[in-house]
């Protein structure tokens, strides 16, 4: 198995409205704005779906984490709640910033094994789930452009 | 409208595989790793997810601004490549990150306006991106758990 990796997205944006497609591989994943924002609410909202990639990451992290220490995850379930002040993104002038301020993560674990060893497991996940380590500390983005004239 | 907003997810990995369900309010968002990665394939992973994510905020930011600015966008257009070493997962010593490494993002843009509004805008939708301004500079995360014994 290679080790590095190059994931690759398309986002589309549809006529007119909010809704955006995305493509990974042959996968579709919808978004799109709840209608008192403009949209018509046919997918969650890309900040929601930031939020999914990190409840997904942590959990498939926790998986990897489990069967590497031969743990059985009886139930592995992740409560995530961001915080957004929409007006740093309507005013857009540096004085709150338009993403979010923080996020909360809460962590449900049933399992068999003695509870020190389940918080070295969480400890494991903390520290490598690759969605948790690029939203805490940042990744560089380049960003370019292709202009066309109908 | 309330400007700050507290948005709610829940991922929940199901029983045995790499499957994780995430719900945000109606949706329900699917993540799955690839069978070479020990999963069965049902959905994107969870970095694809993150990339999905950005994607779409940029494309709804570009619709915001453009509503704005009254300017029509007859194609808005993203395409997204994030670098990932996986050993920095793997190894989890701390000599390579788990997280991306570097994202790049291409936007493809067809407008009747002049270039250098388009171009305008393009500068715009960077600075309010919600989830751009999100990953590019960090996310405090606090986390938290709850451990049961069957």
């Amino acid at each position: 198995m290679a080790m590095k990796h190059n994931l690759k997205v398309e986002s589309v944006l549809l006529p007119q409205g909010m809704q955006v497609d995305s493509r990974a591989r042959q996968f579709s994943v919808r978004a799109d704005e709840p209608k008192e924002l403009g949209g018509t609410d046919t997918g969650p909202n890309p900040v929601e779906l930031l939020l999914c990639a990190l409840g997904a990451c942590q959990c498939l992290t926790a998986r990897f984490v489990a069967r590497m220490k031969r743990m059985d995850l009886q139930e592995y379930r992740v409560e995530l709640e961001g915080e957004l002040d929409m007006e740093g993104f309507l005013k857009a002038d540096g004085s709150i910033r338009p993403g979010l301020q923080a996020i909360r993560v809460r962590t449900y674990v049933k399992s068999a094994h003695p509870p020190e060893e389940v918080k070295a497991l969480l400890a494991e996940v903390e520290k490598r789930c690759p969605v948790g380590d690029s939203i805490l500390h940042g990744v560089p983005i380049e960003m370019s452009h292709e202009i066309v004239s109908p």
